[in-house]
């Protein structure tokens, strides 16, 4: 199939709401060395693209958002093996998910499973490489200590709570409404609370036999800090997805002391590709097997591409369970 | 030599200044499984004395401050063999060193070398103890990265200056006086500064070529926080030994995520003693060779341990350099 010289693709005209997003004929991008170019048949809504769009920040030379995708390899880069051309695949890529084509590193790429549709693997990525990169890597969460996340029902949320718990780890989760905690105990969560419970530190502290928490994962910049520090066990880890905003944390140091707690937080955007390529070996070894089966995405809505502004709106309204998905066609 | 029924100690009578240290008699404690009985004739005084006395704690259940002492083991325990009766040691202890008599586990205590008076081989524990779990156990220092200790003159710093520099780490000190940053320089410090330069992080960046600091400890709360905070390498690590009183460290969580740093701390003496013994270990392997030539505790003062109030005010002048020291007679 010819490569078209022009796509069309969502572009973040400036920082606003919504509707800055705009579809706009652009480039197709060539593949460099050891990158492939993929034809995106559905790409994924983050958090990440939302705050990208609001502050009008065009990461990485490109203002066009998406960070994952699913389709199948339209031309390859030097040093990548031409015989990968029509594979479906899908990807963590660094921006340009919002488009008819982007590009992607090949050690990002992962095959697309059969049990699984564009939509669903579309929506795999990010999800699993903010997990495994957190709790592995970063944390190095093992089986005995027990894992906790806020915002158990989250793009994030709920791939972990399946994964994890699939290959025997205990993961809490917390989440905002009755209908979340119940859907994060579908997950597969070791115990769902709610995060505005005033008893939760005491509740965590009872789901794990008086343990407490060895890896936490907060994408709410602290929120719960002062539960937090009562349900930690002593030296686990607290991982931040979210800057708050540029807000501080107010850390009461003797706590951290008394347990020798440790705060650590990143972004996965600009973590450099060798270690990106290391956590995707570990989720083509762990979580591949179990897709379709043990993991699959649930897909909270879909919407066409070039509606994209409503699919933000909608993650704005904060109501979803599972994923926000777009549908990119090519007619 | 027999071993006394009572002996006398400085006891904390109450919280407040340094006149709450009092000569008392007390009995003389008897060594349980894997203990000795240590007569003591010198002891060191430590920041964590200070605070245990105006807060008026009794920490694990005795009064008598004292963390690290030189003396020979007088008595055994169960498990422990008879023949090191009579030796000459140094250990790090559960408070009780400014005593004539202390318990010690066998897993902390170290041969006094023949190359360091009591005086000296009593300063050597806390340092050491602390400088080997903070950089090589909790944060895990390689040579690759530099590291960095507010306060090198301290007594944690100055014994830590010594002996990493011996053996080819990289360390970066601070100090508040042109005093205490020439005898950093003397310790062995790699560069050492001003922390009250407004150019502090500008002039580590440059000592580090460029590379930042991959481990921090820090004795300040973090006053020095904006700073370190442009002086990290990425991934690198802070660990506190300072609780500021109960401050909170107001942490801009954007700046923790772009470089991944990990925040931490911990106390010294509630440390499971495994642990200390791991730490012991290495102590014993890495730093007691080098004890006497590249390490040798520096006495700012000693005092009679009956005047420990004086070594209190002395330390909270803080104009000392080094340790500040207790002989212990038997008279």
């Amino acid at each position: 199939m010819a490569i078209p010289e022009t796509q069309t693709a969502i572009v973040i005209t400036g920082a606003g709401g919504p509707d800055v997003l705009q579809p706009q004929t652009v480039e197709v991008p060539v593949p460099g060395s050891g990158q492939v170019l993929i034809r995106v048949s559905a790409a994924g809504v983050n958090r990440h693209d939302v705050h990208q769009r609001s502050g009008g920040r065009h990461s990485d030379g490109t203002a066009i958002p998406g960070l994952e995708v699913c389709g199948t390899i339209a031309a390859v880069g030097a040093g990548v093996d031409r015989d990968r051309i029509a594979e479906r695949v899908m990807a963590l890529v660094q921006g340009g998910g919002y488009g008819q084509y982007v590009i992607a590193s090949q050690h990002l790429v992962l095959p697309a499973p059969d049990t699984l549709s564009d939509i669903e693997a579309a929506g795999f990525p990010e999800a699993a490489f903010t997990t495994w990169w957190n709790f592995f890597h970063l944390m190095s969460l093992g089986k005995e200590g027990f894992a906790l996340i806020h915002g158990g029902t989250s793009g994030v949320g709920h791939i972990a709570l399946q994964a994890m718990s699939a290959l025997g780890y205990r993961v809490i989760a917390t989440a905002g409404t009755e209908a979340k905690v119940t859907a994060a105990k579908g997950f597969g969560a070791h115990a769902a609370l709610s995060y505005r419970d005033a008893e939760l530190a005491a509740k965590v502290m009872e789901a794990t036999g008086g343990q407490g928490i060895s890896a936490l994962l907060d994408v709410s910049a602290g929120a719960h800090l002062d539960q937090d520090l009562k349900m930690m066990a002593p030296d686990g880890q607290i991982a931040h997805l979210s800057g708050g905003g540029g807000a501080e944390l107010a850390l009461p140091l003797r706590d951290i002391m008394a347990k020798r707690l440790r705060i650590t937080g990143s972004l996965l955007r600009p973590l450099p590709l060798d270690r990106k390529a290391r956590v995707a070996e570990d989720i083509r070894r762990d979580v591949l097997p179990l897709l379709g089966t043990r993991v699959r995405p649930t897909l909270a809505a879909t919407f066409d591409f070039r509606d994209a502004a409503s699919a933000h709106a909608e993650m704005e309204r904060n109501d979803h369970i599972g994923k926000i998905m777009l549908t990119v066609d090519h007619d």
